[in-house]
């Protein structure tokens, strides 16, 4: 693991959560661990954990995304840190103040931690390249809900139902060309080992020689989804309606769409996987979403631990080597 | 009480406070008990108790009110519950996501309350009946101002003035057509037994029959508040001038306006009150507003009380069985 | 110090506070002294203090400002209290409350502390002046930016970084004229018997007898920072430009924008100062505002400090006469 990657520091630890891309296979394997030691705070009678008690946690949206800062702020109140909303639009770039005086102010304020969403990406790794050292920078995403959490969490909900990674076959249903989760998705199920990743989507909405991305590519969703262990519908964009890449929503959803009847073509014990908001009877049939091989609501609930799982972990950065964990070490979040 | 109604579990205890209607006499007593054992945490010099640490309440917004927000927010966290405050108009439902999505959602992050208020207040009834089992839901009104908590605190500040409600003459003044919160109001003085209960408006501000929801009608302020141990002002809604339904502010403070002189026409010991916020020099004149016999204060101070009350009764149910209660059996809240 | 300022109560101690103008030397020293009590905070693990445990803090804004909001709402975390946010614009004045009602509502809910921002500054004075005994006013500024915690936290630097006043030659620069920050800081230059002031602006952002307010004028920079001690510059704000007060920004940078050059004229180890946020190339160039004799982060560190120490001042009221603590007795801020 390279000190020269940003998000970890000098000893493999997790620093900041920009995207999946570049980071070590233990580490993803420490987050889903971490996270899992989270689950069960919500069945406590007080649903907290002291962690990061003091700490102060910036929600910082440069555009507006309640469902997302939600998530987001639950996750640090239940570390109980403090959080701070604050939405760059009615604030202080409006007076001309540059990206780079928002976080040195924000730093000399001496808050820990930055949630960054942006419509532009680039942002959160800008901040992440100029922090403090004892500030870390989380990727919430850009307007198309590409934050890599969303594929960690996608990891841990796939690893509790089926155990593991090898030999699954896995397949991604919808507009791949222009959904950067499914690319972290791809990029995770590579890491940890998946048996099989395939997608399956219309040729408008594919990146030119998918198959490099190390998947296998189908155009048609029966062929695709035969035996599948884990299916994840992504969710269609309106705009890609608007933008004539796609004839209309009825007809995509006659082609892609998720039906009871098309369900029967995967494995019996398939999960069906959503990063939601779901588009009912878009991308899936509402038999389907609520069905019993759904797991969607259950990706929320692990989204919230993988968020606290990643909050906590690049906060402290006492955890044992990712390769010394693989090893069965002994876990040490405090 | 019976185990269909929505609001109270199979052992009689709150589960969800949607409105006065179908609650028991008992119960309303019990929330008003538990609201004056909080009256006192204001006093402390640490204002909080910690019923609810480490639960997480929404205030799910489909519409702003600041004001109400503001209240339950406040409720919640002498509570010491973690607020989430959620304005859904900029939220999930722009992205073509259902109520029940919503709420599934909300839920599968593990949040415990859900204060809401919407244009429609079958919202709130609707997210009771499909909540999880460990959900609470409380009503926090619709844009006419009509949240039940509104009518409890009332009877909350009557109760403490007068001691009780045998043989009380109360009369409500204003537009009883539009308000919610005034038949929530004659329903629950009608259970609690008051001694006679008035209603004074014109005949465009007054339901057909309104005699048959057990109160005497006056169309003459001066001959309704005679007498009257208990004068309860209803905010105009302006859209009401606007809506021809009465000539002009003016003329209805002429005819309806609480005046110091009218107000002699009551008890001596007679007390004033206002839901809020108060239309100076429309329904009622600033001499009595803030005058002797005003109360209006009072009942803000009572309101955080009695949502503080329905908040840890609904989290809790550990309340004993309203009738015992009745009898005098020792108060438990924790 | 009189009982009739509105700031102090009758032992002399902070209540209220609203402006420099009438603080006693010893006050500021005061909140200098309690303030730097603070600073170790931030280092602590757990960033917090718990002084105002349970006490409610609202910020009234009746204008948005992320960046002020942000500021006081830290400082009252890291003091534990709860804090509100409300935005008056969306609130009870919309449906035709006073702001008088505003407050006397509040106050129902037992909040105890008002951070007020709105356009006319006169807004928190008149809270003040009718806020019941328990609770205190902080006047959070106007759409100028003119917030007395301002004027204390850059007293603050100066004095961490130069020991004292005496002997000092202080230099503000730029629109003295609009600002009245820049007036907050003259006056409490001169209490604290700071050995010069000097203004330096053009003649149309200059009051008319600047020398009246204790200062020696400057229109040229250059002779103005000439072995300064303290340069001060303050923000240009853009509407001065529309207003045909300036010819342009670029007029007014090589008129009296503050370059390395021109820093040579000022003593060795000058300090420079800027309350944010920057306009990079308008007041001041970027390579002073990032370089070693800049100071403006660490008035940002101040601030924070300064407003804990402000609100727990007020709240507390427990410090011994400004006389007695100038002559060193012990502190006690709990």
């Amino acid at each position: 693991m390279s000190g020269a990657n940003l998000q970890v520091d000098e000893n493999g630890r997790l620093r900041h959560f920009l995207t999946v891309e570049g980071l070590h296979r233990g580490l993803l394997v420490e987050i889903m661990d971490t996270a899992e030691s989270f689950l069960g705070v919500v069945e406590q009678s007080v649903k907290k954990v002291p962690l990061l008690r003091g700490k102060t946690i910036v929600n910082l949206f440069f555009e507006a995304s309640t469902r997302t800062r939600t998530t987001f702020e639950l996750a640090a109140k239940r570390l109980s840190a403090d959080v701070l909303n604050i939405n760059v639009d009615a604030s202080a770039t409006v007076k001309g103040e540059t990206l780079l005086d928002t976080l040195r102010n924000l730093e000399a304020m001496h808050c820990d931690m930055f949630v960054v969403r942006h419509a532009d990406s680039g942002t959160a790794h800008f901040f992440a390249r100029h922090a403090a050292p004892h500030v870390s920078v989380i990727n919430a995403g850009d307007g198309r809900h590409a934050h890599p959490t969303q594929a960690l969490l996608d990891m841990l909900t796939i690893r509790r139902h089926k155990g593991g990674f090898d030999r699954l076959r896995v397949v991604i249903v919808g507009d791949i060309l222009h959904s950067r989760v499914a690319r972290s998705q791809i990029r995770a199920l590579n890491l940890l080992g998946a048996g099989e990743v395939r997608v399956v989507a219309p040729h408008t909405l594919l990146p030119v020689r998918a198959e490099t991305l190390g998947v296998r590519v189908f155009h048609d969703l029966e062929a695709g989804i035969r035996d599948a262990d884990v299916i994840i519908m992504l969710r269609l964009q309106h705009e890609r309606m608007r933008g004539a890449l796609l004839p209309s929503e009825h007809e995509y959803f006659r082609l892609f769409g998720l039906t009871a009847e098309r369900l029967t073509l995967a494995a019996p014990e398939a999960i069906v996987m959503h990063p939601g908001p779901i588009n009912r009877g878009v991308e899936i049939d509402s038999q389907v979403a609520d069905g019993a091989h759904s797991v969607i609501l259950e990706q929320v609930h692990y989204g919230i631990a993988v968020r606290m799982a990643v909050m906590s972990l690049a906060m402290h950065r006492r955890i044992p080597a990712p390769e010394a964990r693989e090893a069965g070490a002994e876990r040490e979040i405090g």
